[in-house]
């Protein structure tokens, strides 16, 4: 067990490594290691090769966008369990899920065509993720625009037969960059709904980012079965500047959009699964996990490789130091968290058959930057014993422990009754690269990502030698 | 004054804007703002227009390089005082300074010489700030190895005449970057002089970077009066490595090194200044401040650009919010930090003459990354009474408040009494940067360096009218 109490020794670990741990280390008694000095191994260990940025870039090389359903989901299932085999993980296997299936097909335009019949102007856009396709000729309308569903109920009749654009920017001037997403993301999951119901023929929305660029962000939308199903696009925010603009003095102006894109039947996929097997609580499982599937219009390498990676390259960690656990620590890659959330309830489907327990699960989908700490999801007890750990997470970086959300995919599990993790981090830059072509391995930073790694390693070590 | 306590309220700032907060807020008395109404507010302003960014832009656009003496130097003092000034700062001026001055010269190139005669291998290198040059035909040698100077010693006489080469890299399982990069540098500062105490002809030192790239990285670098001056250059890591192997299989190998850099005599400079003219107790000085030289190898936006224009921000948020504080807030490029640090003594010889009183002095010089908080460096009284404000400080993100050292260009003025701060970045980017062309404005996100101007914005406001 880890004494994380520094100065307290208790019964810990046994492994080959730590014959050498005792001469070295004072707090130690029978075969453990201190909570301190294991903090320092995993820094010496991870920071000394940045394993999981090797392993990042393998996985969008090889896997490169892996939407549910896609060619490249099913290369990142097969590769991600290769992984976890290479580095002797026990119990690896896939679990079966079947998961929607969208493909963004080959069409995707949008043209702004002013009303005098001036030249057509190619706008950024992509279509979000479950629109339905346009017909082939396209969709070709005047723009209403708005920041607000309650603006567009209030222009009422002046929508029908319109695009919506919804126009209403992430607060940039909040420090909580997630608040800032929460606060504009309603148009994009909701903004086709909302348009149809007046009448609309297609939505635009505002991508739901804080970079000055013109890139555009998907996401998920969804349809309502009483309300017709009409497309949406998200827009680039300078060309999102450029139409409000041109709406200005040339209200009459009109876009056309073309899209190819459609919703075929469920596909088959699965979770990816390879544990460290406990040695005394083997049945008392701790999970720690990402998704693997990730939007196409990037390869996904922050939302979520990183967490996918990091959760391998926790337990190779773990493994490389000689540890044994007493619990059962599991590494799960969710299929389906951008579009379903499929895999993390299959995954609880699959685990309550089996009679496992689980007490803890923990979720990296926040990108691979620079870790703070994590989020407890659970009674304020709970929160209140972790709070233990503030001080040796703190050797890593990541001491902050407070109450929040762990994370959609371990949500089932959690509302099963294990307590929710998820990993803090410094999310500045997060919202730049989301759901973009941003996404890209370039934007990971070794250090940052294999550092979420190590903290990960360290809290799942905590809980399975301490308890929570 | 700023209550930082919230709840309880207190006499504060007086100006028009605050008719309003009276108000909106409820923890307000005569004219004052509460401390985290005025956190909130300086979000409000600051990450709505990041301010900061487009400074930092025209920085290095109009300035470019900065080194002391450069043509570049004298750009950016002339552009800072007209950026004060533009601002309506108060007692905008430019105070006299001489400074070194050494010019890189344009023949920079070292080449690997195969011992059987094969092709030269160019090697990237840039000469060390201080370095001589070498003779015009350069200088060709054979290459010794060492990770240290005890490893020199050792060698003794086989230095005699060769190239000393000095590759040991930063550490890079240290989760502080800054312990790394003291950790290494000592073959940078003293490589030259070590080496030639051994009869060495010239050092080669492996930079000192954390980055996986081959981009020399430079410093500056020290000659000792009875030891022969010989060149001294920074190698990429790549290339460090290149090296190193080569001499495995061919410790015969010689290296030919060409430098025309040298020493000019002393140039003029100086040190820019502008300030909020405190309204109660004007002789009373709060110093924030950056250094406005920068290494010539790239443009010096982390290194540190970024300091001078976040304290030209701060002071701009401040009198945007109508705020007119209690005490002298002051803004201080300061010239030379990086190969003499004439700009920090001449400072505080100026202010002497004065006879102000500099009750703080805030530096900014770790790059302009994701703000943490601030070290403090004075009494442990004075570290516990800061502490107060750890928590306000934590609504701009920048909560941590630990005993440390604040910075170079502050060191004189707190050694002269006032309580010295340096921002604490998340610095685990910085040695990728820091004094090579990768130090460029695409390295600086325009959210965390603006959230360090408003994280020093709130603190010259909390001890300009809270005292310290």
């Amino acid at each position: 067990m880890i004494d994380s109490q520094r100065g307290r020794a208790c019964p810990l670990f046994r492994s080959g490594i730590l014959a050498l741990m005792l001469v070295l280390t004072a707090a130690v008694c029978e075969a453990g290691i201190p909570a301190d000095s294991l903090a320092r191994q995993l820094l010496r260990k991870g920071l000394g090769s940045y394993h999981s940025h090797d392993l990042l870039t393998e996985l969008v090389r090889v896997a490169g966008s892996r939407l549910s359903g896609s060619p490249g989901a099913v290369k990142a299932v097969n590769l991600t369990a290769a992984m976890m085999r290479r580095y002797g993980f026990e119990n690896v296997h896939a679990e079966s899920v079947m998961v929607p299936h969208w493909v963004r097909g080959k069409k995707e335009e949008a043209l702004l065509l002013p009303r005098g019949g001036g030249a057509a102007r190619p706008l950024a856009v992509c279509a979000l993720g479950g629109s339905d396709g346009t017909p082939r000729s396209g969709i070709t309308a005047e723009v209403l625009e708005v920041r607000s569903f309650e603006e567009l109920r209030a222009a009422g009749p002046r929508a029908a037969g319109k695009i919506v654009f919804f126009n209403r920017p992430m607060d940039p001037t909040l420090l909580n960059t997630f608040s800032a997403y929460g606060g504009a993301v309603d148009q994009r999951a909701g903004g086709a709904i909302e348009a149809a119901r007046c009448g609309a023929v297609a939505a635009i929305v505002r991508s739901v980012t804080l970079a000055r660029d013109n890139v555009p962000h998907t996401g998920s939308m969804g349809y309502r079965d009483s309300i017709p199903r009409i497309p949406g696009v998200a827009i680039g925010i300078r060309d999102a500047d450029l139409l409000s603009a041109t709406l200005i003095h040339d209200p009459h102006a009109r876009v056309k959009i073309r899209l190819s894109c459609r919703t075929l039947p469920d596909a088959p996929s699965a979770n990816v699964i390879g544990e460290l097997r406990g040695s005394e609580r083997p049945d008392e499982v701790i999970v720690i996990g990402g998704h693997l599937d990730a939007w196409d219009t990037g390869t996904g390498a922050h939302d979520d490789g990183a967490g996918c990676v990091q959760a391998i390259e926790a337990l190779r960690l773990l493994k490389e130091l000689g540890i044994k656990p007493k619990r059962t620590i599991r590494a799960v890659m969710f299929m389906n968290e951008e579009n379903g959330s499929r895999g993390g309830r299959a995954y609880v489907a699959a685990t309550q058959r089996s009679g496992e327990r689980h007490i803890a699960a923990i979720e990296a989908d926040r990108g691979g930057f620079m870790p703070r700490g994590f989020t407890v999801q659970g009674d304020s007890d709970v929160v209140e014993r972790v709070k233990r750990w503030e001080t040796v997470l703190g050797l890593v970086g990541a001491g902050v422990v407070t109450a929040g959300h762990a994370g959609v995919d371990v949500s089932p599990t959690v509302e099963a009754g294990a307590v929710g993790f998820g990993l803090i981090v410094d999310h500045q830059r997060y919202f730049d690269v989301h759901h973009s072509a941003n996404d890209s391995i370039e934007a990971v930073h070794p250090r940052e990502l294999e550092l979420g790694a190590i903290a990960g390693a360290l809290l799942v070590c905590l809980i399975s030698e301490e308890g929570l």
